[in-house]
């Protein structure tokens, strides 16, 4: 049993699938043979519910550290971000016109890091209403704009489909 | 084995290991009932395979799904700052002494953000240089100060021992 648990369950299974015994059915057989057969199944048996054992307790160790892993990674990201804050913040007393472009490169390089993450901004001003990305704060009548068009975005989503963060807030035309 | 491929292996293994079969050892036995052991063995033994084979494969899909969903929730965290700059931006120009009060309220935003992810803003002025903790970019001499104190944190590290994003870049005092 210490020795099965110490195993790696994979390869184990495909080795021992090789090694299938003949079953019980076929040419007359001994009983010395057979409780020999015995033998080996169980412990065939009893390895393959060892390694069933050592993969359960893998897996829950795993999913925990795959989580904190993939945490750790999605915040490193935002470093530098926090680094521009403090900077900029540093400098806005003595130079308060340059707060405002510090404040924009922060703002760009902050959409930077959750396009890289897997959710860009989104920019739905002129499309089509969807329900599945759209949530409407406001109709307005605008001429010559159809029905249904979003006017504005009060607040962009990021991310599409699956991976959508949240869905924007929009103003749609409505009919005048 | 279709029928085995269904069921869930961690309750199977433990049902199973209950209905444990005696050993080839053990009283006399006649062939027919020893070969009633063998099938019932190569079937136990076959599913636990199946187990095993069925569970390696939902390790991997879920390791996936794990990850995506952990960079989604750390990058949710996000959107409220990401917001913020964009608000702070909009009023900037109309109101410029605003920008600064906007900006330190992003930057507590942001800390509390990757405080929340699980890796606080650290405070190493004053602690006592420790190269697992700190990287140091420069050394001076400060009367009173005891040689091996961080005297100033240029680049503040967030989280701490294992959750360590990042080690801080600090000063360090040496002897005079």
């Amino acid at each position: 049993m210490s020795d099965a648990s110490e195993r790696e369950p994979m390869s184990d299974a495909s080795e021992r699938e090789e090694t299938v015994p003949e079953g019980a059915e076929g040419a007359p057989a001994d009983v010395a043979e057979l409780q020999q057969r015995i033998i080996e199944l169980e412990d065939r048996w009893r390895r393959a519910l060892a390694d069933l054992d050592n993969l359960r307790k893998r897996v829950s160790r795993d999913a925990e550290r795959v989580r904190a892993e993939e945490r750790a990674r999605a915040a490193a990201e935002w470093l530098p971000v926090l680094d521009n804050l403090e900077r900029a913040l540093e400098h806005a007393e003595s130079d308060p016109p340059s707060i405002i472009e510090g404040l924009r490169a922060i703002r760009d390089q902050a959409q930077d890091v959750l396009a890289r993450l897997g959710f860009p901004r989104r920019d739905d001003a002129g499309t089509a209403f969807d329900p599945a990305r759209h949530e409407a704060v406001a109709t307005l009548a605008q001429e010559g704009v159809p029905e249904g068009t979003v006017l504005h975005v009060v607040r962009p989503a990021y991310g599409d489909g699956d991976r959508q963060l949240r869905p924007a807030l929009v103003v749609v035309a409505r009919e005048g």
